[in-house]
């Protein structure tokens, strides 16, 4: 079996040596069953595992109003994922696809979304259903789920723009 | 009128001033009709208009395998934003609502999503519609939506993994 990050026959990965255009800050820890890359899912499911996100405490008050069985957006930071990669072979057969067309943990900003079930609270700690990240992977951000979310600011121009064609 | 990142009525900030636990490198700039925050939509609409997507010449292979008319969810930093409300008020009416119930730009980590439909393709650029961003706004990913695309990695025990309940 090959490592994590290992090359893979038939993939191409750029020189790049990271950079640093914008600093993300760690709100918190997501607490999950898999401890080991190799057992994470694919994607989550909703009827999954209950998984637990811990906020770090200067963050807690701005959960209030997140309803009680609200479907969030997830964002996390894929802390064991390589980043130069621009083509991958997700089935290590020689087939390589470019980062963009995937959602392969391997990316230049490795930022993950799942889209949970929130099943309870308490205090700075969440639990949901709907995870495929590894145990201890860093939070980024916690938004309402697209597909349930009304927006609250007042509406503005561009709310009515429509393009030609 | 307001400043685009005064305080309102009833928001609580933090008295964090950053930090840099990860750190973001952007991959290419976003062109859209919207040159002042007061004017953009609140979400992009499919029928909104052609924007462009400017990917940097290093990450242009990486755009391998994307379907002409594909749905693609588009990452990006809001970099005009403030990063440490807690409670927000969109409607400016001192009605206080948690930074994570909300959408808004203002976040910890501001990182904007849409998913928008690929119209067209001229080397390092995508003609897209369905964005909601600033003009010149940083480019951190592209992903295929996740309502059209199917894993290409083989299968994992935790995509198996059933929870109690």
């Amino acid at each position: 079996m090959k490592a994590d990050n290992e090359i893979r026959m038939g993939e191409v990965a750029t020189d790049w040596r990271g950079g640093t255009d914008a600093s993300l800050v760690f709100i918190g820890r997501i607490h999950t069953p898999w401890t080991d890359l190799g057992a994470c899912p694919r994607r989550g499911r909703p009827d999954g595992p209950l998984c637990r996100i811990e906020l770090f405490e200067t963050w807690v008050p701005a959960l209030a109003g997140i309803s009680d069985d609200a479907l969030i957006e997830v964002f996390y930071w894929l802390h064991r994922s390589r980043r130069d990669l621009l083509l991958q072979c997700p089935r290590d057969d020689g087939d390589a696809r470019g980062t963009f067309s995937l959602r392969s943990p391997i990316r230049p900003n490795p930022i993950g979304t799942s889209v949970v079930r929130l099943e309870g609270r308490d205090g700075a700690n969440l639990l949901v259903r709907g995870l495929d990240c590894l145990d201890g992977t860093p939070l980024v951000d916690l938004k309402p789920d697209r597909s349930t979310f009304i927006p609250q600011a007042p509406e503005k121009p561009g709310d009515f723009h429509v393009g030609e064609q």
